[in-house]
């Protein structure tokens, strides 16, 4: 019978990342390769963190008065044309309809790469007054770009994300809104994912297309390369105009609205993989992981079946009431030897043993996924003690992705140190930039370390560009990205 | 200022059902029409309607072990055609992708009208022994069937549903899963929906392209059409022969599963806007309704305005941690009579209404929408009585339409009388059939009476096709169909 997965074909973290990232989301069934190229298929136990981040996010979102809603797949493709820069940035990656009901199309529709200019033409018929605004809308969808290079979650032909767009009577209210959603994200990186971010403004050259400014979450990757994990745009006016998005204002006047638009993908699910694990598999922190515990039943030949399946149940039990995710593992064709590894693969943080013995002297044996440390603990002290782990191993996490973040962040006084880190450990730098898209770009085609972001926090300083010596104000994160 | 809605302007349901259900839908906002024809933006209020059932189905879903995942949204147009019935029924309503990233494709994508074909390319992948079954799938997904007549909600070219994809051991187990979604789909319509159901079988020419045998939800509309709620298809071993969806059984030998799929649609939220309204506009059952309450504050010259505030926001506390859905509506830019009859169009079943008087008396007057009655009552008594008031609307809601389907329910002896029946009420029609596919046909040109189902509590009785008056051993559902 062939098995799901062999745990000694898993790929070594430690020697290869890029093979262990795609051996281990394959190997833990969190996504499959679909029969469409460029396409992945997100299998339910990838799937539940993405429900994960859902309930999260509609959580915050409901809290300031973002209300869900759906809009078309399709989009003609004259709607696209009407804010240039936007239809200049999505050209490249448009998947088109051509057919419709057997019979080719007029109008050719394209699937929704985004949906700025669908979601706007319909906030003209809906915006009239200032009472009408904020107007707070996200949607949960599926979008289309086409790539050529495909990497499972971090760049798919299809991704999974919510987009919301918001329209405000100034720039003040969007910029709030913008500022809100990006905290948002950081507290799902942070507080859920266990990976630290830099919070941070976009050069005018990585914006995204049609933006007047836009915000990121980023995040630095084991290997060193930076992965952008959300983005807040203040879109000003760019869109309105064409779109028409006038409203009375409160002095009576027709004023043109301000707008946001703000994202998080299941692109987020590559880079909590990338971040956590080891040569045996995933590591979930306890917050997302869709299992926080599983319960192992050792069947030996001289157990007490029946008394033990039963104290299984009732810990499952115990534990749910508690509010932990568990599971029993109750499968007789698989050795405990198996299910251990598959468990590990899987990356859920707690195992909990239980056999003979233990159902003898009511304890169980809980080992912990990231450093492997077991101990026996007694059933009356489980709830309590399995709640403080779930705890400590979320922090664990946090701590060390954040000491591997503060030790990969470099100043760079020069362009030689700057050329001489991306040679070595890559990593976050931190350098003075002229703010001349002409010099971005050869840094970036010179050593391949484009500017990540300006972090929110950064002061304004006196400084020399680290490529051309011009005069700069701030320094910048530069850092090769995913 | 241009206003979101006028009531005179509302057509009437009593004089035209059709003119009235746009009307509403448009004026309650649950819909807007979209900038592609035959598409629709389905807006927040009707949103939360589509969120409330997805709540309701994951929670039956989960209990019998139904996990959420994703696949993608294209398929290649090889694998459609595995299946030959498949293929033969959804290729006039195809979308097809000719062109991305700038190219054409060699290979054309069809943009997904329902799952089948590239779930169960994956499901070969992932089945190999009877200890992976029952295999249970569910997506929740946006689908497009291109439509050249649509109707908001009822038919529209893109519609968001959950399609649910089983794999069983046996045949038996199949059948079971069919029937237990059956099941859910009718608490959903009658407990929530308020609209009583007939669940049957359809007939061979009725059921899926590709089913062996399907199951169906059946409602009666008040203008004595038929609409078909929900499926659920017994698939047989039709998918996983040409799909080589192979186990190893219990016994160790090679074996086809046995498959079922399911849904439910955004569709349904039609049904509920014909059922549940009057020339006011809606009336929505209290246990679907996205508001169950709105508080109207009475601002009138003399009143204590920050008292009358802070009576509603603690009013509004008190009924949110009872679990009741409600809202204060504090825009003062609106009058009072604008408000109401906002909140009749938009069919909350309650409002409160507060002024000076009931500020005073620690009172409420609370107005229902379905019948119009007012009542005065204690804040101390509120919660009790809300909580009692919305659960006899959800009941009344109930009764009235069981009353109609019970009263437009009729049998025909005759094809004399079947055809009269047609041609006044309309209505479900319960007739003999010889259930030959040609005397069906023929029926439903002549007649426009579609077979709905045989439903499954139907006894096999001795009798005579109502056409042909060829033997017949059951009693069919007949109505037209929307």
């Amino acid at each position: 019978m062939k098995q799901q997965f062999e745990k000694k074909e898993l790929k070594k973290k430690s020697e290869n990342l890029s093979e262990w990232y795609t051996d281990v989301i394959l190997k833990a069934e969190l996504a499959d390769y679909a029969p469409v190229k460029g396409m992945m298929v997100i299998r339910p136990y990838g799937y539940a963190i993405w429900e994960k981040v859902q309930e999260v996010m509609n959580a915050y979102m409901k809290s300031a008065g973002v209300q869900n809603a759906y809009f078309p797949l399709f989009i003609p493709h004259s709607l696209l044309e009407k804010e240039k820069e936007h239809v200049k940035g999505f050209s490249p990656e448009l998947a088109i309809v051509t057919i419709g009901g057997g019979e080719k199309l007029k109008d050719p529709l394209v699937v929704r790469p985004t949906s700025e200019t669908i979601m706007y033409e319909m906030y003209r018929k809906w915006i009239h007054s200032w009472r009408d605004l904020p107007l707070l809308i996200n949607q949960w969808n599926n979008v289309v770009r086409w790539e050529k290079r495909t990497y499972l979650f971090l760049r798919t032909m299809e991704f999974l994300w919510h987009e919301a767009h918001t329209a405000h009577e100034d720039e003040e209210g969007a910029i709030d809104m913008c500022l809100k959603a990006l905290q948002w994200y950081k507290t799902i990186y942070e507080e859920y994912y266990a990976i630290p971010t830099i919070i941070g403004v976009k050069s005018q050259s990585e914006k995204f297309a049609g933006a007047k400014q836009t915000y990121t979450v980023e995040m630095l990757m084991p290997d060193g390369k930076a992965l952008q994990g959300a983005t807040s745009h203040n879109l000003g006016q760019n869109f309105s105009v064409p779109f028409e998005l006038k409203f009375q204002n409160r002095e009576g006047k027709e004023a043109y609205v301000w707008q946001t638009s703000w994202a998080i993908t299941t692109r987020s699910i590559g880079a909590l993989v990338l971040t956590h694990g080891d040569d045996n598999g995933l590591i979930l922190p306890p917050k997302i992981a869709p299992i926080q515990a599983i319960i192992v039943p050792i069947l030996a030949k001289d157990v007490d079946r029946t008394g033990l399946q039963g104290y299984c149940q009732e810990m499952k039990e115990a534990l749910t009431n508690s509010g932990v995710r568990v599971v029993v593992d109750e499968n007789e064709a698989e050795s405990v030897g198996r299910k251990f590894n598959k468990w590990e693969v899987k990356g859920v943080p707690l195992r909990l043993e239980v056999g003979q013995k233990e159902l003898a002297a009511r304890s169980v044996v809980v080992v912990r996924r990231d450093i492997g440390k077991k101990e026996t603990v007694k059933r009356e002290a489980m709830l309590v003690r399995i709640e403080s782990l779930l705890k400590e191993i979320q922090e664990v996490r946090y701590v060390a992705s954040k000491a591997f973040l503060d030790a990969n962040t470099r100043p760079a006084a020069s362009y030689e140190e700057l050329k001489e880190i991306m040679n070595t450990n890559r990593g976050f730098i931190r350098a003075f930039w002229c703010e001349d898209a002409a010099c971005e770009t050869a840094i970036k085609e010179e050593t391949k370390a484009s500017t990540r972001c300006l972090p929110l926090d950064a002061k304004e300083e006196k400084g020399f560009c680290v490529r051309c010596g011009k005069p700069a104000t701030h320094r910048w994160i530069f850092a090769q990205a995913y």
